[in-house]
């Protein structure tokens, strides 16, 4: 089931805020992951200032590309595992359990980073996710996800 | 050899720009880290919109405060291995071959992290660290931090 919108344009506005990938967190990265059915594609273009060392994407914000973008490849392949649209209640929303990235070569800086998600593993509550990260059509980073979803009693009430 | 700076002061310059822990990226994040001769310290207080839901800190932060820390400890363990104090040449600067991120609990917004970093192994050009993350005295991250010499003469040239 492809989507239309980005899984995060989904999110109800409660859990929209996320620095990452919220769409309501007027400071934050703003990360949208596309969902085809199969895999999770995500575009980002670092800013000058988000450096390793002069040149070189820094690891951190790398970092922080797959875990947002693990966690919202796994709440559209939980959707579609319930076979419903993103968005019907009960809200399906997963949090990183644990985040395993290898930089593999150094990233560069100055061009558009393409994040390829593959859900490897959706059972009920818990997903896998591994990720790709790419520059240049190059693998530079290989990531990997261990999302939950969080109850939905869990949830701030706002 | 407990250091009277924080390890990435004596970072030289054309190294600290790092948006994580780069006393020169101005847009950054400022990370330091405090090595007392076994074990390295940093402290770091998340701003308002680094979450992930209401309340909790984001993943991708305290994966960037376990990165840069983790560079930053082995930085400092390799110039004690060597006898040296940081700072004197040839510079020693670590950057991150692979990081492990366990997110135990969530992390409250709104009081001072700590990092305690725990030198694992220091072999020549790699070094492992790992790290535990704590808010109100509990444990809430463990990371681990596999950080590569860089060797001086890839040093971009400024």
């Amino acid at each position: 089931m492809k989507l239309e919108k980005p899984i995060q344009d989904y999110y109800p506005d409660e859990l929209s805020y996320c620095y990452g990938c919220g769409r309501l967190n007027e400071h934050g990265l703003h990360i949208q992951s596309f969902w085809d059915g199969e895999k999770s594609i995500a575009r980002f273009t670092p800013e000058e200032y988000h450096i390793a060392i002069p040149g070189f994407v820094y690891g951190g914000l790398l970092a922080s590309l797959i875990d947002c973008h693990g966690t919202g490849t796994a709440a559209a392949a939980a959707y579609q595992a319930q076979g419903r649209i993103p968005g019907t209640e009960p809200h399906l929303r997963f949090v990183t359990a644990s985040l395993k990235v290898d930089f593999l070569k150094p990233t560069p800086l100055g061009v558009e980073l393409m994040l390829v998600g593959t859900v490897k593993e959706i059972t009920g509550r818990k997903g896998v996710v591994e990720i790709e990260l790419l520059a240049n059509h190059q693998v530079c980073v290989k990531g990997e996800v261990v999302a939950v979803e969080i109850a939905s009693r869990k949830l701030p009430n706002k």
